[in-house]
C-alpha cells in the first residue's frame, strides 16, 4: 500500500468521522488509536473507503505509514491527553512534520504548545473544528491557527474536507499560534447566546402564550425561511416536533431542564473579562445554564415564591412577530459582542484576525451557520475597520427596525416574570452603547470621594479631585 | 526607644494611615519605605503619635527595630512589588515572624505566596483591607486569611485598629491562605454592583424624570435613613449636592462619564465563572464600566441612532418610591450572588468561610457598609446552611415586597431606552432562580441533536438520546 498523505490519531466519533471525510476526498490517511480494538473496528467498518485507510497498531508504525513531510492530526480529549500525545509523537517525528491539534483546546494551551515546539521539533497547528459529528464526516467549519507556511502545506486537504458555502470552502488560516482555537472558543460563546435566546423565546411561547411544542415548532419552521434562517432555528423546529416514541408526548416535554456545558462558553466570558470587552449576552447564557443545573434550588424557590403573576397578557400573531424581531436584535448583540472580543484579542495577541473571513467560514459547516453570517461577512468586507458590528450600515438598519419589538418583548417578559436574561442584556448593551452621556460620572465621583481615584472634567485636562466635604 | 510591636512597609496613603491608626491605638510601630524621604516626611508629620513610631532607613534597621516574633505588614503595590518585598525580607526574618500582605492582592497570588513560605520561612497572612484612606486611618474592615495560629498572634492589634459596629470589631480570620483576599475581592465585586445600580437609578431620575442633581441628592438623602441606609447612599447624596467651585454647577455635571476599574470587579467575575456560579449583577457592573470608557464609540452610536423615544412616562413620587424598592431588590440579587460565589469558593478551596462573620465585619469600616449587612448577618446566623440569601426568611419577605416595583422600574427602563443592566440582571436572576421548570430542556435537546451530548428524562434514569431525524 502507498504511504499515506496524512495521519490521524484518536478514533472517537469526531476523529473517526474526520478520517472518513479525508478518505472520501481522495486522500490516503493513516490512523491510530491507543485502544487497538477501536482502530480495527474502525477499519473494518470503513467499507469502500478502506482502500485509502491504513490502520496501524503502534505509534511507530503509524508514523512510518505517512509520507514525509507528515501532517498528523490529533483528535484526543482536550487537556493533558494532548500534551501526552505530543510528547509521545515528538521523538518519532522530524522537524519538517506538522502536528495539528483538532480538539477543543483552550487557546492558551495551544499558545504554550506552539511556543514549546517552535524551533524545537515539528510544527504545531491549533485547529478549531465545528459542526458536530455530522460536520466532521461531511464538512465542518475549520479555523486554523499556527505558522502560515504550515497552513499552506495542509491547506489542500483541509479545504477539501471542509464545508462549502456556495462553493467557497469554510476553512481558513486566521493567524499565529492560538488564533484558530480562540476563534473557535468565541464561536461557541456566540452559540451559547444564540441557543439561550432561542430558549427564552420558546419560554415565552410555552409559558406565556401557552402554546404546545408542535405549535411552537411551526413558528420556528416559518422563521427558518426568514431573516433568522439558520441551522439552529432549523433544528429547533425539528426538535420541537419530535415525539417521544414511548409516551407519544413531545420529546422536549420529558427532557429535564438542566443544561450541560463543556467550558468554551465560560472561556469566552473569562477572556472577554480579561480584555475588558463586554460580552454580556454570552455571560447571560452561561449563567442561565449554570442556574438550570441548580434544579433543587429552583424547585425550592418556586415553592417559596410561586411564579410571578401575569399582569399584562398581549397575545396573537403580533407577539409572535415581535419575538422573531427580538431574536434577530438579540443575535446582533451577541455577534457584535463576540466580534468585539475577537477584535480586542487580535490586538492583544497580535493576530490580525480577518473578521470578514471568520464570518465567511462560519456560513456553513458549523453550528451557528446562517444567512445572518453571510450578511456579517458582507458588512465586514464593506467596512473592515468598523468599531462594532452594530455600526455597519446593514446592521444598524436592522437594529433600528428591530428596536421596538425587542423592547416590547423584554419589557413584557420582565413585567410578567418570564426569564429573558440574554435578550435583556442585548437591550442593556445597545442602550448603554448608544448613549453619549452615561451615568459613570456619578461612579467616578463616588470613587474619588472614598478612594481619591480622581476623575476627568469636560472643561479641564488631567486628573481632578473633588472638594468633597470641604 | 523600646522595640516596636509591629512593622509596616510602604508609606503610601493607605500604609501611612494604617501606621498612624496603629500608633493611635497604643501600639509601637516601626516603618520603612523604599524612598527614604517619604519615611522622613511621614515621621515629621506624625505629631504626638511620633513617640510610638520608629522611622527606619534600611530594611535591616527596620527588622532590628521590631520585637521578635515580628509581625510585618506590607502595603505596597499589588503584583511583583509584593514578591520583591517578600524576597528582600525573607533572609532578614525568622520563621516565627509573620509577613502580612495588606494590599489588594489577587487571592491566587496570596495562595502561591502562602504555599511558598509554608515550612520555609516566616508565616504569611493575606489581609484584605477596605475603607479607603479614611478607613485605614480610623478603622477599616479587615478580612484575614492564613494560618489560624498566626491570626491569634496578630488579632489584638488588628481588632484594635479595625472599625467597630456597635462595639464589635470588624476584623476576623476567615480561613486558610487566600481566604481573606478572596473575600475582599468579592466585597469589591458587590461594591461594583451596588454602585452601578445606584448609577442606574440616578440615570432614571436625571434622564427620564428630568431632575437636577440637587433634587436627586434630596431623594438619596431621604433614602439614607430608610432600608437603603448605607455609606454608598450617604456619599451619593453628598456627591450630588456638591457644586463646582469655579462654575457653580453641580460637580457631577462636569465630570466625564468614563469609569475606571482596578481589577477586583473583573476578578470576581472570572472566579465566579470558573466555579460556574452566576454573578450577573456584578458582571453587568463591570461591563457598564467598560462601556463607559468607550466614549468615542458611544458618541458615534448616539449620533447614528439617536436616543430611544420615551413612550411611557410615569412620573411623580410613585416612581421615586419604586426606584427605592428596586434598588433594594437589586442589592439582594448582588449580595445573594456574591455570597453564593463565596460559598462555592469555600468548598472549592476548603476554607469553611463563615458567612455570618463576613457580613458582620462588613457592617462598618468598608465601602459597602450598611444596615442591610446587619440584616444579612442576622439571616446567615439564623439559617447558616441556606443555599441562597434570597431564601432566608427575612430576605425572601423583602423580595416579595420589592418584586413588583423592581419589575416596573426595569420594564419602564427597557421600554424607554434607559440603560439598567444590573437591575435587569437582578430581575432575570430571580426569575430564572424561582422557576422549577425552565427552558434548558430545549437546549439539551439541541445539544443532543447536533453533538450527541445526551440528556436526562424525568421518567428514566441515565443519559438518553433522542430519535432525531429517525
Amino acid at each position: 500500500m502507498a504511504q499515506a498523505d496524512i495521519g490521524l490519531i484518536g478514533l472517537g466519533v469526531m476523529g473517526a468521522n474526520l478520517a472518513l471525510n479525508i478518505a472520501d476526498k481522495g486522500y490516503h490517511v493513516a490512523v491510530y488509536n491507543r485502544t487497538q480494538s477501536r482502530t480495527e473496528a474502525f477499519a473494518a467498518a470503513a467499507g469502500p473507503l478502506s482502500d485509502r485507510i491504513t490502520a496501524t497498531a503502534t505509534l511507530e508504525d503509524f508514523v512510518a505509514a505517512i509520507k514525509p513531510p507528515r501532517p498528523v492530526i490529533i483528535m484526543v480529549q482536550a487537556g493533558d491527553p494532548v500534551d501526552e500525545q505530543i510528547a509521545a509523537l515528538k521523538p518519532l517525528l522530524q522537524d519538517s512534520d506538522i502536528i495539528i491539534d483538532a480538539g477543543n483546546a483552550n487557546f492558551r494551551d495551544t499558545m504554550r504548545r506552539f511556543e514549546n515546539l517552535k524551533g524545537n521539533g515539528p510544527g504545531f497547528v491549533g485547529m478549531g473544528v465545528s459542526g458536530g459529528a455530522e460536520g466532521a464526516r461531511h464538512g465542518p467549519s475549520i479555523m486554523v491557527g499556527g505558522a502560515e507556511a504550515d497552513w499552506r502545506r495542509i491547506e489542500p486537504v483541509l479545504t477539501a474536507i471542509s464545508a462549502k458555502y456556495k462553493g467557497e470552502p469554510c476553512a481558513a488560516w486566521l493567524g499565529d499560534n492560538g488564533a484558530g482555537h480562540f476563534v473557535k472558543t468565541i464561536h461557541n460563546g456566540i452559540e451559547y447566546a444564540d441557543m439561550q435566546m432561542i430558549a427564552e423565546v420558546y419560554g415565552v411561547m410555552r409559558d406565556h402564550l401557552n402554546m404546545d411544542a408542535v405549535s411552537i415548532a411551526s413558528v420556528f419552521s416559518v422563521w427558518a425561511s426568514g431573516p433568522l434562517d439558520s441551522y439552529l432555528i432549523d433544528i429547533t423546529a425539528e426538535v420541537l416536533k419530535t415525539h417521544d416514541l414511548a409516551s407519544g408526548k413531545p420529546l422536549v416535554d420529558v427532557i429535564v431542564d438542566a443544561a450541560g456545558q463543556k467550558g468554551t462558553g465560560r472561556w469566552s466570558v473569562i477572556e472577554s473579562q480579561m480584555m475588558g470587552v463586554p460580552a454580556t449576552a454570552i455571560e447571560a447564557a452561561v449563567a442561565a445554564r449554570s442556574l438550570s443545573a441548580m434544579r433543587g434550588e429552583r424547585a425550592a424557590a418556586e415553592h417559596r415564591f410561586g411564579l410571578p403573576a401575569i399582569v399584562d397578557r398581549r397575545e396573537g400573531q403580533a407577539v409572535i412577530d415581535d419575538l422573531e424581531q427580538a431574536l434577530l436584535a438579540g443575535k446582533i448583540a451577541a455577534y457584535a459582542q463576540g466580534f468585539a472580543v475577537m477584535a480586542a484579542a487580535s490586538k492583544e495577541f497580535d493576530w490580525n484576525l480577518p473578521m470578514a473571513t471568520i464570518a465567511r467560514i462560519w456560513r456553513a459547516g458549523c453550528i451557528i451557520r446562517s444567512r445572518f453570517l453571510d450578511e456579517i461577512a458582507a458588512a465586514f468586507s464593506e467596512t473592515p475597520d468598523v468599531d462594532n458590528l452594530a455600526m455597519t450600515p446593514a446592521f444598524s438598519a436592522m437594529l433600528e427596525a428591530t428596536d421596538r419589538p425587542l423592547r416590547r418583548v423584554v419589557s413584557d417578559a420582565v413585567i410578567n416574570g418570564l426569564p429573558a436574561p440574554a435578550l435583556s442584556n442585548a437591550v442593556s448593551y445597545f442602550d448603554t452603547y448608544r448613549r453619549a452621556r452615561g451615568t459613570a460620572n456619578l461612579i467616578q465621583a463616588q470613587r474619588d470621594f472614598f478612594g481619591s481615584h480622581g476623575f476627568e472634567r469636560f472643561d479641564a485636562d488631567g486628573e481632578q479631585h473633588g472638594p468633597w466635604g470641604g
